[in-house]
């Protein structure tokens, strides 16, 4: 039998994610018949290497999605809400990794292992959860299952790749400007990085948390189960890729750490490395690269009834980006929810 | 009147909280008769300028404490183990940096905004909290009289500086490493520290904790109420100087985000800087020097009864150690409680 492929776009192909995209997309022998790479006119003709080929990025245009299946998008919000509809008007499914369509009802919010069921319903967008959301939800849904997630405490440690390419750039700079006793300057975040942790991700809201606190809080609802609570701080590091979650859970049935430690280790895209010892733990460069969510330090909380905490690390780049965006595209093929194939 | 003049000895004097010591001492204008600097042998001989003189360092002893008021002691918990009582013996009032006695009963634990009758009692021993929990209690003390501290999960943004004058060169050395891509070696810490952020501060508990974030928890109950719940994870990131605190609250009472920014407005020890909007609020970088402990992010928590967040950052080498120590020699001698004054 002869495996159908797809035309398929990557919306945003020379960002941080676009690029993560086209690594997993090789990796994943993703069935592609015609590859589209699109971005701002900025960066129209730059040649970039995919499977063997070189491939010129094309300006995003509304034409662009004529006779696409697929499209992949990370390209910021506004993009995404401009040429999103357009691109499904055309006949491609678009997957969104933008927060643009990510609450709108009519619109599947979707990470694979957690809730693929949800994909069913959709009508031409399916959106990425928030990276945070992802890295948090991938292990926290098996334990859901078992015991019940009644409410969540996060703080995260964000990479600064989470803020896209210039913000790598800056944190490397700026870090270089340490060593040479040159002042760093803060341009794309609003206090210096490097050597410094900034409790601050994404705009402030009205109610004194900022949209990154927010978005883990709405879209655990909406993913998971709208009872759950979840309070979150977000905080960037000074690390490029990785992002890591200290979590405390409070759970509705009684769930000890070596119960978690055993869903964990069966459940898909959860990597269990958890020593009460020196080094038997993840940090966020061990994980770069990486496809699965690191789950250690599975601790019983004492100070609330069916209380566990743990430390989350994933690549946000991949699980919490192209990697998700890729599996939905996947499960979308396998479920037969692809409306145009080839 | 003539203000009495005290022999001060500072044990540790060459480390990273040593040195701040002496800088705390000098601008302070502590009331000292004769300054004795004590550390290892390797450091015997070295010279040190204090208030426009030279002292030079001597080699830890017992005798070393013969005449001496008050001992100021950041020498690691095995050196004031085995000085510390010696010190007593020898008159001398000892202010300990250490872990070595803080939980023993007839020590005093003191942060001197918040407890500080607890000195009344001493037996020549006082220990110094942790500087983790140091920093957490400043601003959590007058909330916990204003409505009551039930639990608190906190999570940690330790700076290398806590563990140290050569964690803080591991750092500076292994990101000026990862610049000339010369393979990072970890010596100090278990993992990478630069670019990295690690889940570990202290040695692992058999119950998956590690000593840092028990530490948190029974300070805490000792210095404030027995009764209060903590659960901390305690996280090295790469910062020189400065601790920040992602520290999530239930009390007993109704305390509105604007009530607890007034009374922290209030509090001594305290810097509220908290508006919800880019830049408004402090990081590490800023906080370096300062004596104060800065509280921002202060927000409502609508997940629990009575729930608030905040962010809590201070100099872990100033508030969180030598400024916590003087604060405690100085509030001996405003209560009349070194034994010896000249």
């Amino acid at each position: 039998m002869k495996t159908k492929r797809y035309n398929v776009a990557v919306v945003g192909a020379t960002g941080a994610v676009g690029t993560e995209m086209l690594r997993v997309l090789q990796q994943h022998r993703f069935p592609i018949k015609r590859l589209r790479l699109l971005a701002s006119s900025r960066s129209k003709g730059r040649r970039i290497p995919f499977n063997g080929s070189t491939y010129a990025v094309e300006e995003l245009q509304n034409r662009s999605f004529e006779g696409i299946d697929v499209a992949l998008f990370s390209a910021g919000a506004v993009r995404s809400l401009e040429f999103g509809p357009e691109a499904v008007r055309r006949g491609a499914v678009v997957v969104d990794n933008s927060s643009a369509f990510r609450m709108a009802e009519d619109v599947p919010l979707v990470v694979p292992e957690v809730n693929p069921h949800a994909l069913k319903s959709h009508q031409g967008l399916i959106a990425n959860p928030n990276c945070s959301t992802i890295i948090m939800l991938v292990p926290l849904a098996p334990l859901h299952r078992a015991a019940g997630l009644k409410r969540i405490i996060v703080s995260t440690y964000q990479s600064v790749s989470g803020a896209g390419k210039e913000a790598m750039d800056e944190l490397w700079n700026q870090t270089r400007g340490v060593f040479v006793t040159d002042p760093p300057s803060p341009k794309k975040f609003p206090k210096q990085i490097a050597f410094n942790v900034i409790p601050h991700v994404d705009v402030f809201m009205e109610d004194g948390s900022t949209r990154e606190e927010w978005k883990m809080m709405v879209e655990t609802k909406k993913i998971l189960d709208p009872k759950i609570k979840l309070t979150a701080t977000c905080v960037r590091v000074p690390v490029f890729v990785g992002h890591s979650e200290a979590v405390n859970i409070e759970f509705e049935k009684p769930l000890s750490a070596e119960e978690a430690r055993e869903i964990l280790r069966e459940a898909p895209g959860c990597l269990v490395v958890d020593k009460p010892e020196s080094g038997g733990y993840v940090t966020p460069v061990e994980c770069v690269g990486d496809f699965a969510t690191f789950i250690s330090r599975i601790r019983e909380d004492a100070t609330v009834e069916n209380g566990l905490s743990m430390w989350i690390v994933s690549d946000n780049l991949r699980k919490g980006a192209a990697l998700n965006t890729v599996q939905i595209a996947e499960a979308l093929i396998n479920r037969g929810l692809l409306q145009k194939a080839a």
